[in-house]
């Protein structure tokens, strides 16, 4: 099996991962999202995984959330209410979106099975206040992790738990510079899955098969590559079905700046003797979420990417009802119009209607 | 002419205020939400002026947000693209929520008439870090609104602005307390528009009015008082209209806790001799809004209400698609029933479909 099949293995049964963790009693931290740091849970030597959704229809979670609210929000609590986490040992969440806050209020009223705590960070990026904040926030949550795992912190554990991430990211930035060529080395589904996947597994195993993947892939050209170069961006996916449904329209999908993807790698910590201080600066000098204010930083950096991949077309989804990046949307697509050809879409994190999706991809693609 | 009438009038004229305000010179400065200090603005010489909605329906701003977006925020961005905010010196806006924060980048975009900062407060209440973080941001704000206005904040002028305001919140709370009564002294509609009046108004103005109001009504006994005592709750209502209809319909409105009327005056700062900390602890030691996190402490408050104001039904109002609201009805609205019955209706914040949400409150009216 080739590496690539290995990690459309690794994301088809994450459980197998986290059965491996345990066999020696070491703990499970889930966590969303992006803004949660690993690192920090890493250093204490348990396993920090980023839950994400099922394409599954919503079941209990509909009798306490409305049906307007963000759908992956909801799939998330139906898993929890399911005892579809029962694996993990805690949940984190944080301060990202009036969604997930209120989340934070559900779970610690109707989940009993795992605790769940929230990391509040600012929303602010790039100032000083913000700073001061969230190291204090962190100071807690570090505390709190070392008590749920039995293992002090250092800053040396934490400089090597650092060094791990950002080794992944690393690896994951060069694979997805090969996605600049003409000619792609890798599709934009294979691609997420294996982000997904190296964000699901211990970095200690995804580094190697990583380094073993781009060796591997390096000398390769996708197929079907002479369609127009799409940028995906928009709230989360988790799943790779939407892309394959651009990519079976003939869009080739060059980049998808998602929290599974683009947004998990794109940058790596600063260097700094502090581990801490390096953990808040690469949280708040970057503004990657819609979640985060100003979005003027976001903006820059979509207009690279455009750049530098290339790019022919952009299609934003917006998971049905994700506010902050219904919101950005709309700001967006007036700038981005003005550059490149770019198609919104409101998209059921279920999948349903994918067969009308499918109609205005195809439209947009042949436009292009 | 009554004092409750000359509520009435500064309530449906509030241009007058700024037109009275602004004949020597002085400056206006908009804000949302109850969360933007006021204090240091009229501390500066300035009217803070907090920015209410109208009824009509959307017009500019549905190009630019997405119709699942807040009808509020959409409704103040349309007047802001309608130059009708045009008496603003500026626009302060606050970190309440999703669609506050992207209010904020579409006004710095596209609303030349009218210059917007955003106060950066933390969502977490209670937290040394939280205080912290929001005393740094104060501290920059107080210096934006000296330049603004060319006058110096010292801690003199802040403590008198302070105490102006307490007295405010004091007197609209002893207004209020003559509703706890088995015949209320005011009603709804008509305590939703004095409460709003003196929000609009110079505190200098607003006090005496009210010491006045509470002399004349305070003997008084309302009509129509038999039927069953409502407690309204939940996203913004700038308009009598919606109490009016529960009243229409034999409810007793006897509390609201909204941000235009209990929320606003719910609290008053405690003593301390640092102004700048007196503020920044009235702020953060009461989550009065659904935005606020945790929620534990709102639903305190509003169990508060349940007893105090002896009441037999919960009418929780959403705007769409205000989504703290949203969300929060959904956990309160489980934990509240078991007390109260609770009706949740979702509200166009135009007032679109009265007809419809007119049979909704008659059904549950008569169900008490």
């Amino acid at each position: 099996m080739g590496t690539l099949e290995t990690m459309k293995d690794i994301f088809n049964n994450p459980n197998k991962i986290i059965e491996e963790w345990k066999k020696d009693g070491k703990k499970v931290v889930g966590h969303r999202c992006m803004y949660v740091p690993e690192e920090i849970i890493h250093a204490a030597g348990m396993l920090p995984y980023p839950t994400f959704g099922t394409p599954e229809p919503i079941k209990k979670a509909d009798s306490y959330f409305q049906p307007c609210a963000c759908e992956f929000v909801r799939n998330l609590f139906d898993l929890a209410l399911d005892k579809k986490f029962g694996f993990l040992d805690s949940m984190v969440l944080c301060n990202t979106c009036d969604a997930v806050r209120h989340l934070y209020n559900m779970w610690d009223t109707y989940v009993d099975s795992v605790p769940c705590y929230m990391v509040n960070n600012p929303q602010k990026m790039y100032d000083e206040s913000g700073f001061k904040f969230y190291r204090m926030e962190l100071e807690k949550f570090k505390k709190l992790m070392e008590d749920l795992s039995g293992n002090k912190i250092t800053d040396e554990s934490l400089k090597k738990s650092i060094e791990l991430y950002d080794e992944t990211r690393r690896l994951l930035k060069e694979l997805n510079d090969l996605r600049k060529r003409d000619i792609p080395a890798i599709s934009g589904s294979e691609f997420l899955r294996t982000s997904m996947a190296s964000m699901l597994m211990p970095k200690e195993n995804a580094n190697p098969l990583l380094r073993k993947l781009i060796d591997e892939v390096k000398n390769r050209e996708i197929k079907n590559a002479d369609g127009p170069r799409i940028l995906l961006t928009g709230s989360i996916i988790d799943n790779p079905t939407l892309i394959e449904l651009v990519e079976d329209m003939g869009g080739v999908v060059v980049v998808d700046d998602l929290c599974t993807s683009a947004k998990y790698f794109w940058y790596t910590t600063k260097p700094n003797n502090d581990p801490m201080d390096a953990i808040v600066r690469f949280n708040l000098e970057r503004t990657l979420c819609a979640c985060a204010h100003p979005s003027e930083d976001r903006y820059d950096y979509l207009q690279g990417l455009i750049r530098e991949f290339n790019i022919d077309g952009i299609i934003y989804f917006n998971i049905k009802y994700c506010h902050p990046f219904v919101y950005e949307s709309a700001i967006f697509r007036k700038k981005l119009e003005e550059e490149v050809p770019t198609l919104t879409l409101e998209v059921d994190h279920s999948l349903s209607g994918l067969g009308q999706l499918k109609t205005r991809v195809q439209a947009f693609i042949e436009m292009l």
